[in-house]
C-alpha cells in the first residue's frame, strides 16, 4: 500500500504533533501524501495534519489507512540520529510496518483501524480575529500563565491594537500584552475574547515552540484554532481546542 | 512605597541567598537599598542580606517592608531570560506586587508582614579567626564530607597555618587541608575549631559556590560567619550557623 | 601493600567495568598490576580485569588482594576532575585505603576479602566465531533491541558473510545486519547463534560504548566472551555471558 523514504526528523515531527493529543490514531494514505485527524480523550482539542509527498524523499502510496501506536513508534523511531533517513512499508499481509533507519530493521505490529478512535469530523467555525505570532512567544505566555492559574484568556483589543494573553489564580494574575508592531499579523475587525485550559496548551506547545510563524484564528468564547507548517512548508498541523465558556 | 528596575539576574541571586534557608521572608526597604534577616525553622542557620540601591538600574523607596514568599517569587522570576531586566512595584492598596518582566505583568499577593516569621536579632560574636577563599573550594570540601558523614569541623591550626575541613563517618574520614600559600587570607592569633552540620552547608552552598572570595570567621565551638559579595559588590549576604557541640 | 598514583579517570574506568556487574569484589595485586574477577549475584555475567603497571603513573605493589565497596570508592572518585591524579595506598595495617585527589584526603575501610564472595573460575570455552566492531555499534543495537524484547540473538550468517543482532517481542522485531565490510573484522567457518538477555547486555553497554574495538567471540547456544581495552591499550576488561537455552 505504500513504501516512503523520509528524514527521520520530519516523519518525528508530524507524530509528535499528534502524539501530544493522542496515543493512538489512524495514518490516512493518498498519493499526495498522509493526513492524520485525532481528538483527545476528553474531546477538548482536536489535532488535524497533512504531511505532503514533497516532504519525502521517496513517496509511493494508493489509498488506504492504517492504525498506529503513536507512542511506540516513536520511541522506535528514537533510534534514529539527526540527518537518518527511515524508511517505512507495509509488509505483504497489509498487518505489519517496517521500519529501516539505517542498518536497523524493526518489524512492528499494526493496530487495526477498526479499534481506534473514529476520527472527528471537523466543525464548520467562523474564526475571525486573526494574529500571526512566532511559536517562542505564544509558548513563553503559555507557561507564564501556568505559573498562576488554570486557565488562559486569549483576547484581541482592537481599540489597544493588542493581543492579550492573560491568567488569573487564587491570588495571582499574569498579563502578557502584544501590541501589533510585536506581531507578525493583527487582523481583526472587532473585539474577541475567549478562555482555554492550560494543560491543553502546554501539551500543544511542545511542539509549536519551533514554529517560526504560529497563525492563531480566534472569536469570543469559540475555540481557537491554532496552526503552523512543518517539514520545511510540506505540511500543516491545525489544533482545534474548545474554549471553556463560563457560567452565569 | 517603591519602584525598581534590576537586571533579573541580580534579584534572583539576592533572593535565592535567602530562600535557601527560608520560604518566606521579609524585605525592609529604605532609600539606600533593601535588607533581608531570617532565621531557619529549626533556628540553626541565619542569614543577612542587603542589596544597595546602586544594584539597581533605577530605586525609588520610602522606609518600608513588605512579606514575600520566596518561593513563589522566584518561581515567577523564573520566566526572565539572561539580561531581562524586570521591574517591581507595589500596587496602590499596597498589598500586591506588580512585576513586569519585559512584555509580561505579574501581579502577586504579598504576605502580611505581621504573619511572617519574626526577625532574628543578630547576636555580638568575637570570632577572630579569619579565612578568605574561593567560594568553589569551600563547596568541594562540603561536598567531600557530605560522602562520609553529617558534619565537618572547620579548623585552624596555627602551626601548620592551615586551613582544615574535616568530616568523620563511620568508617570513612576525609580531610581537605589548606595551607596559607592555598588561602586568599589566613588570620589567626590562635587555633580554632568547630563543628557544623553538613546539610545546612549544602544548603548555603548552592549560593556561595560562585562567589570568587568567601570570607570565613571562625572561633572555638562558636558560630561561624560565612560572607560574600552579590550584585558586583553592590550588595552582601552573610550567614551564621550554629556549631554544634559535642558533649561529653 | 601498594602505593598507586593514576589519572583518575583511568582508575574510575576500570572500577565501573566491574561495577556494572557487582557491587564489591577484590582486587588482586602483584607488581605488575592489578586484576579483578567476579561474577554477578545471578550467575550469569563474569568479568575479568587487569590492569597494568604501565597504566599508572606510579606503582609500587607486592602480592596480595583487598576487598573492596565499588559503589562507595567510586562514589568518592565522583569528586575528582578530568585530569585528577589519584594516589591510592594501603594504611599500616591494611584495613584502611588512603585516597589522596588533589587536596582532599580521604581514608576508607576496606572490607575483610573472606566475606567477599569467591571469585569465579574461568571456563574453558570453544568460541571459535570472532567479531570486532566500533563499542558504539554494539551498543546502538543492544538499545534497539530493548524496545522490542528482553533477549538478543547474536548470528553469524556465513553464507551473508554477515553478524546478526535480532530480538523478538510479543508483536514487534528488530534486527541489525552488520555485513563484513561494515565490520572490523570476521572470522567465522561456520555458522554461530547464541540467546542472551538483554538486561545484562544493556548493564556492560555502560563501560564498552567508548571502546572504538570491541572484540566478540561466539558459537552455538554457548557463552559470549566480549572484550576490548582500557587504559589507552595498559588494561583489559573481559566479559563472559551465559547464554538462554530454549529448551524443545
Amino acid at each position: 500500500m505504500f513504501s516512503l523514504e523520509i528524514e527521520s526528523d520530519k516523519l518525528k515531527e508530524a507524530l509528535e504533533a499528534a502524539e501530544v493529543l493522542v496515543d493512538e490514531c489512524k495514518l490516512n494514505f493518498t498519493p499526495e501524501g498522509f493526513t492524520i485527524r485525532a481528538v483527545d480523550p476528553a474531546n477538548v482539542a482536536m489535532v488535524t495534519l497533512e504531511l505532503q509527498r514533497e516532504a519525502f524523499i521517496n513517496y509511493e502510496a494508493s489509498e488506504g489507512e492504517i492504525g498506529v501506536d503513536l507512542k511506540k513508534l516513536l520511541d522506535l523511531l528514537a533510534m534514529s540520529r539527526k540527518d537518518d533517513v527511515v524508511n517505512l512499508q507495509l509488509d505483504e499481509t497489509g498487518h505489519k510496518l517496517l521500519i529501516h533507519i539505517g542498518d536497523l530493521s524493526y518489524t512492528t505490529s499494526l493496530l487495526d483501524p477498526s479499534t481506534v478512535r473514529k476520527e472527528p469530523k471537523i466543525p464548520k467555525l467562523e474564526l475571525p480575529s486573526q494574529i500571526i505570532l512566532p511559536g517562542s512567544v505564544l509558548v513563553r505566555a503559555i507557561k507564564a500563565a501556568d505559573k498562576v492559574g488554570s486557565y488562559l484568556w486569549m483576547k484581541v483589543d482592537n481599540n489597544l491594537a493588542a493581543f492579550i494573553l492573560e491568567a488569573e489564580g487564587d491570588t495571582d494574575h499574569v498579563q502578557l500584552t502584544l501590541s501589533k508592531d510585536e506581531l507578525i499579523t493583527l487582523q481583526s475587525e472587532t473585539d474577541a475574547r475567549s478562555l482555554f485550559s492550560i494543560e491543553y496548551l502546554l501539551d500543544i506547545g511542545k511542539t509549536l515552540g519551533k514554529a517560526n510563524e504560529v497563525r492563531i484564528n480566534l472569536a469570543n468564547d469559540h475555540p481557537v484554532k491554532i496552526q503552523f507548517t512543518i517539514a520545511d512548508g510540506c505540511g500543516e498541523v491545525s489544533y482545534l481546542i474548545a474554549p471553556r465558556v463560563e457560567s452565569d
